[in-house]
């Protein structure tokens, strides 16, 4: 693992670091910002999945988390969005393979060699930041937004245990009815939709729930709603009775400016959980 | 004015706008931060300036500045750096130039046309915003980063009256005696240096002070120190007698993870003189 950047943040550290990925087969970057805390032994850490188009910097950079984290004592991991590097398969739209990994593990060509997000932050980056970092692996806690909240939300019901709390910011509720989802399920795992129910974050709350608090924040006048379809996912927490909170915050839309709003709120709901 | 984009922040506005400036004739694009009680009535404005290679951009995005500024009902204008424009005149250095403006008003060849970016924050933008949002004129207060910071303090000691309190990130305090000075004072304002004094912090602060509260961050490990010298500004102030709180801040650099870890006491401390 290579330190790419290390700068002072909130009395803490906001670091940048790359590693050659097993589950990937290439290299990635990530950022991490560690509390003041963390010099005297392992914190709990929130995992904040990014959107579309997005690498590791933008929501380090835009999403004002970590003053909150600095306050709770929280770690925070921003992971990249998919594999990188010349060898790696692309797409020319926004929202199919570099930028686009959408938190699963490829099966089809040609992504299944690198294309294998869930893998890297469900197991890998997890023990990496753990080995390397005064991490408590015990305590851990999930956010995202967009198709980040789509990944928060998946794996955290995938994964009953590993996540105390999950939340997200206009998560993509809904992608096998969605096209925000059906035409990158299709290119990541094949036209057979049996194996794309459990990258379905309304589908999993139908069949399983979560085991936790969930918090979901999405903006009224999100210019990408029709595509997140948070109505699905209300549904299928309102039928299962999950402990939830799913908030339509009045005029905010899809961008930072809307995450960053809220984002005391996100970091208070897993401080709770993650001390409890 | 042309609006070029409106989210909603923190239950305010992030607005962005361009129009065409008489200053420096080109268009000029800004951001401005509208809390929630600016549709009840005028509120006051905080000016934010930007460093070297910004746009109006950089901090609105990155300095997490909106969250206080909504709690404390205060207004944040973003300028610009530099005129912008094919007919603009630039330099290949990142210091000179296109984002480069330094907060002068340029009189010698190729900058004079358009490179006056001293009228452009004093006089032009400030009627502007009064006369287009809710802002209240007459509770004004200035802050900035870096190039931007020696624009706040330098606008604030020249311009008594104007703003109510002064505040600066890791500023250039005294760029006469600077390599981050002594070239763009010399390409903008020309050789004789006599033209150069009310446009350095240091000597400024010798000459009169400010009357009013001045604070000033700068980091520790900020790896620019040498051509910001914090101690020419500091020795000054200490002769002035002036009311002012000088913080070196250990561990912090130069980038914007240290200017939003203390936003938080920048706003809070203009909020006090803009409400007193």
């Amino acid at each position: 693992m290579e330190t790419v950047s290390e700068n002072r943040c909130f009395g803490g550290v906001q670091g940048v670091y790359s590693h050659a990925s097993t589950a990937t087969g290439c290299g990635m970057t990530f950022g991490l910002f560690l509390p003041e805390e963390a010099r005297d032994g392992p914190v709990p850490v929130l995992w904040y999945l990014s959107g579309l188009t997005c690498t590791h910097e933008n929501a380090m950079v835009k999403a004002g988390a970590q003053g909150w984290a600095a306050e709770q004592g929280i770690a925070l991991v921003f992971p990249d969005t998919s594999p990188r590097g010349d060898d790696v398969a692309d797409d020319e739209a926004y929202d199919l393979g570099k930028g686009a990994g959408f938190y699963v593990n490829a099966t089809e060509k040609p992504w299944a060699p690198h294309f294998r997000m869930w893998d890297y932050v469900a197991e890998e980056l997890p023990q990496l930041i753990a080995s390397e970092f005064a991490i408590d692996a015990e305590r851990q806690a999930i956010t995202g937004h967009s198709m980040g909240g789509h990944g928060a939300l998946t794996l955290a019901m995938n994964l009953p245990g590993q996540y105390r709390s999950v939340s997200a910011f206009a998560p993509i509720s809904h992608p096998t009815a969605s096209d925000w989802g059906r035409k990158q399920l299709r290119a990541y795992l094949g036209a057979d939709e049996s194996n794309w129910a459990r990258h379905d974050s309304t589908l999993l709350m139908r069949e399983s729930g979560f085991d936790g608090p969930v918090l979901v924040d999405t903006g009224t006048d999100d210019q990408f709603i029709d595509f997140l379809k948070p109505e699905a996912l209300a549904g299928a927490v309102a039928e299962r009775r999950q402990e939830a909170s799913l908030r339509l915050q009045r005029g905010y839309d899809h961008s930072y400016f809307f995450v960053s709003s809220f984002m005391e709120d996100h970091i208070a709901f897993h401080a709770e959980a993650l001390y409890a």
